[in-house]
């Protein structure tokens, strides 16, 4: 195997499209012949408002986002909305509570901070470790929630939902940072949907909102302006300077998703490439192993540990090490848990997942 | 005077040094040879923590940052400090209570949200129009405030400060967002500064928080998590991921500043451009009219109405046309005060402003 071009599994910010990087290269110092770059334009110009329109007509189109339904782009990341959920939302009913599903860092991180807004449970027996869905028979919900509230694909764990939850009409929230578009999915499901982009959307700096209108206006008082989602919605995400480069990057990115058969042609691909990970895996003989419960496997984030359950500290430093020679960056698992973590978002080829295969076949035949 | 490229004098986001467009542009499709850009770049890799050291050594030495200062690259722009402001800082002394000085849009706008978290005492009799500083003799100190805010320039209205109001030692708190590194500052004498990026050291996306150790882990309990000045400095702004591109555009900036000069050379250069075009004004006979006080009229935002003090409606839109074909864009003044303004930020150059100086001078001669 020769030495390859650098291919990024990283888990966010993570690989772009190359014709995404191209085009902003292309225009970086003088958008569509105006004179000056992206980075120096008003947000409040026309230009400015055709790429932000844009990006979320984009957005409308790709996941036939209902009328009812407004779309923000805001600073802050998915750790920024971890309070602005329950700043907007947990007021909705007098109790000020909110039911939250905790299957993984990211999840656990957002129940936490909801602690601070109101009364927080926990709907299911804590888990042990981050490696299934608790059964939904014993999910315990609480009919006068103000919200139910999941991560449907937990990006440090590798957990992801093939389902959504039935919340006996109360309304649904849900992180997508790490799977949003990479899949269809049915908006009039959810109360709320939120994204970071930088994981198959975009650059770091922005975050997508997807809200129902009769959800606005029922912030806290403490609710600090800039995450106040009617003060946003009534404003076009303009209240105040919006993260333009990282919205703009977005667009190009979303327009890159439609001209490559949208949604549903990411799922296939998503499929395909996850599927040629999880089968080395599952073929091993345990040299590969994924702690998390076949039924939901994440397509996107791939955690895996080799030789052991818990691992072979330096096995794994030799097969990340074998990686990087090859040009394969960013496969180390998050800190938290160690091991491997390939992630393969829309913008992570076939070719890319093949080239990360063929090493872990080779890999095995030479270390089982 | 013939069609000259475009020349920008927006309030933000504003023009950028061509030389930091160029790097950028350059660098897009492979940041210093590691085979990926930068907008693909892990937050936790070694080359993105490179870059925020720089931007951070660089902040340091431009500003001789005291050791005892930390310095924070955070998301929600000023607006967004607006309320971190009180919700880190307004919990200091038990009383809950700020003195705030009100001189413009964005000061005004910072009181209000202030009022979320606690008591606002603003410190003089309101002003009528924001064209001057109210004297200090007016003023009326609560000796146990929490801290003391201003803006010391305001964007929309043109008013700057020249001196570091005395605040009989309680606290200091400055919005620096539109001059920031335009002159030098005594850091040594504010207990916080912050800066959005996107007028004198960047593109939108970050806001640069400098504050002093002490004033650290004093946050209310309903401080968002990725508000919490504590949390961020503990995590070296990585607590989530941050604004890379903003940040990594901000560092260029930083070295152009430094390289031609610092905040001296800047600070020369200011007081040079916008006496250009504050002595048009001044000898115009009262063609040109800055409401502001000529003790604080700001070398960053230079506002005026033509040929009555209330403007004239159709001149100042001919003036608007006329710039507008010989490539000067962005001289609209703020929706909520209408006529002309002219933001000088580090990077408009003597040759852009000569060029408005003498569009000036012409429509004078062909128009009074």
């Amino acid at each position: 195997m020769n030495k390859k071009q650098t291919i990024n599994f990283g888990a966010g910010p993570a690989k772009l499209p190359e014709s995404v990087l191209f085009k902003a290269q292309k225009e970086l110092l003088d958008y569509s012949g105006i004179g000056i770059s992206i980075l120096e334009m008003s947000h409040r110009s026309s230009d400015f408002t055709k790429i932000l329109k844009a990006a979320e007509n984009l957005l409308r189109e790709l996941l036939n986002v209902p009328e009812n339904y407004k779309i923000l782009f805001l600073q802050g990341g998915g750790s920024g909305q971890f309070s602005a959920v329950p700043l907007n939302l947990i007021g909705l009913n007098e109790d000020r509570c909110a039911d939250y599903l905790v299957t993984g860092a990211w999840s656990a991180k957002a129940a936490i901070e909801a602690e601070k807004y109101g009364k927080v449970n926990v709907i299911h027996p804590k888990l042990d470790s981050y490696t299934k869905i608790p059964d939904t028979s014993t999910w315990s919900l609480n009919p006068s929630a103000s919200y139910f509230y999941y991560c449907c694909n937990e990006t440090v764990h590798g957990v992801e939902f093939n389902f959504i939850p039935d919340t006996k009409g109360v309304v649904l929230i849900c992180d997508m940072s790490s799977n949003f578009l990479s899949r269809p999915v049915d908006v009039s499901k959810f109360g709320l949907i939120f994204a970071g982009a930088q994981k198959n959307v975009g650059c770091a700096g922005v975050t997508v909102v997807i809200v129902r209108e009769d959800l606005l206006g029922k912030a806290l008082k403490e609710c600090p302006i800039t995450l106040d989602y009617q003060v946003q919605a009534s404003n076009d995400s303009l209240y105040n300077t919006p993260p333009c480069f990282s919205i703009y990057i977005m667009g190009l990115v979303l327009e890159w998703i439609r001209n490559n058969g949208g949604a549903n042609a990411m799922e296939l691909l998503s499929k395909q490439k996850s599927a040629m990970i999880y089968d080395i895996i599952n073929s091993s003989n345990g040299f590969y192993t994924c702690p998390v419960d076949e039924a939901c496997r994440s397509r996107m984030n791939i955690p895996f540990r080799i030789r052991k359950k818990e691992g072979d500290e330096s096995l794994e430093k030799l097969f990340l090490d074998g990686a990087s020679k090859l040009g394969m960056i960013s496969l180390k698992g998050h800190r938290s848990v160690g091991g491997i973590r390939a992630s393969l978002y829309n913008a992570v080829t076939v070719a890319d997942v093949k080239a990360l295969a063929t090493y872990m076949e080779e890999f095995l035949r030479d270390h089982q």
